[in-house]
C-alpha cells in the first residue's frame, strides 16, 4: 500500500468552510423543514447544485440509571416505516432554549425524568450531504422522578410511545446484530460504552462546551434568508 | 426513580411497521431525494402529518490498515457548511449493485484502495424523522492500493478531496472533543473501537447479513409510487 498523509492529534478536526452560493431555489417547503437547492461555487471555479433540507438541530439523551441500564422509548418512525428504540431526543424548537435545557425538558417530556449530572457526550451531523441537521448527546446521570412539564400532551408517534430501561452491554450487542438503528441510540450507546469502559468518562465535555455546528449553521441560514428576500 | 419495564437480549430490536397513508403529496423533487408529506393514520385513528425526504440509501467504508489508522478523506458538505472528515462513503445509486461491491468502489475510487477482508460492522438510520435513508458500515482490513475505477472523473466537492490515514485512537479522541462530526465516522469510529478493544471482532456480521431497512423501503417506495400515480 503506498505511503499516505498521516494526521494526528489535534490536527484531526473537521473545519467550518462555505463556499460561495450562486444561486438559490426553494424546492419545497414543510412544517418543520425546506428543500432547498444551492448551485455552490467550487475552489476551482466550477459550479455544482447541490439540494438538500434544512433543519433546526436536535439534542437527545443516553440517561444512565445506577444499574447501567439506559432509558429508551420506542417510537413509529414514518420516513424509514419502523418502530425504532430510542433515547429521550427532540428538536431544538423553541426560541432561546439552551441546548441543556431543550434537553432536560425533552427528558421530562418523553420520560418523566430527571437527572442530576449532565455531561456532554457525542455531537453529531447526522446526513451532511443531504440535511443540515446537528445533534448534541448528553450524558446523564443521577436519574429521578419528575413531573411532566405543564401543558405538555402527547401527540401523534409519541401517545403510542412506551418507555423501558436496556441494560447498556444488550444495547452494544443490539447494535452489533443490527437491531436497533437509530442514529443518536447508535452513536450515544457506543460512545457511552466507549466512555465508561475506557476510562473516559471523567474526561466528557460540560454540558455547556462549545458545539461550533451551531454558529455555521446560524451563518447559513442568515445567507439563506437574504437570498430568499424578495 | 420509579419501576420501569426492562428490555433484555433478542427483545432489544426495532420493528417494521407501517401505519396507513391516508393521504401523500409531493412537496418538492429535488436531484436525487423527493420531499414529500404524508397524511398517517396512527393506531388510535387519529391523524398526523408527517414530512420526510426520499433517500436511495448509502454505504460507508472503515478501512483500517495494519497499524490501526482509518483512511479518511476530507470533503466540503454544502449543507452544513464545513469541511468534514469522513470514511469512503457513498449512496447505493447502481442498479441492483450489491451492498458490499457499492463499498468497494467507493473505497476505489475515493482512496483508490481495496480490501481482502470486509465485515459488516453496524447499520443505522440516518435521521429517521425526516429522511428516509439508511446506511450500512462495513469494516475493511488487508489494504492494498487499486485503480481508480474505469470512467471514473472526480467532480465537484470530490476534486478537491484529499485522502490520509488517521490512528484510530486519535480519532476517538477526537469524537469526544467534538473535533469531528460526520456520522459514518462516529458510528464507524466507536464501533471498530468497541469491536477491537472488546474482542467482538471476530463477532462481526458477514459483508452480506440481512439489513431489514433496505426492505421497508423498498416497501415504501412502491407504495409512494402507486399514490403518485396518475
Amino acid at each position: 500500500m503506498r505511503d499516505l498523509p498521516v494526521l494526528t492529534g489535534d490536527a484531526v478536526a473537521d473545519a467550518a468552510t462555505d463556499w460561495p452560493i450562486a444561486e438559490h431555489r426553494v424546492l419545497g417547503r414543510g412544517r418543520l423543514n425546506t428543500f432547498v437547492s444551492d448551485t455552490v461555487v467550487t475552489p476551482d471555479g466550477a459550479t455544482m447544485v447541490r439540494d438538500y433540507l434544512t433543519h433546526t438541530g436536535a439534542v437527545g439523551v443516553i440517561a444512565l440509571d445506577e444499574q447501567e441500564r439506559v432509558v429508551v422509548v420506542r417510537q413509529y418512525r414514518h420516513p424509514v416505516g419502523f418502530k425504532l428504540i430510542e433515547p429521550p431526543a427532540g428538536l431544538l424548537d423553541a426560541d432561546g432554549e439552551s441546548w441543556l435545557t431543550a434537553a432536560q425538558r425533552e427528558l421530562a417530556e418523553e420520560a418523566r425524568l430527571r437527572a442530576d449530572d449532565w455531561r456532554t457526550l457525542v455531537d453529531y451531523m447526522t446526513s451532511p450531504g443531504c440535511l443540515q441537521e446537528s445533534i448534541r448527546v448528553f450524558l446523564a446521570r443521577g436519574l429521578a422522578d419528575a413531573p411532566r412539564p405543564e401543558g405538555f400532551v402527547l401527540e401523534g408517534e409519541e401517545a403510542d410511545m412506551e418507555v423501558c430501561l436496556v441494560p447498556l452491554d444488550d444495547l452494544v450487542a443490539a447494535v452489533f446484530a443490527g437491531r436497533v438503528q437509530n442514529p443518536t441510540l447508535v452513536v450515544g450507546v457506543l460512545a457511552a460504552h466507549a466512555a465508561l469502559r475506557s476510562g473516559r468518562e471523567a474526561d466528557l465535555r460540560a454540558p455547556d462546551a462549545p458545539w461550533d455546528a451551531r454558529g455555521a449553521k446560524a451563518a447559513r441560514d442568515q445567507e439563506l434568508g437574504e437570498l430568499e428576500a424578495p
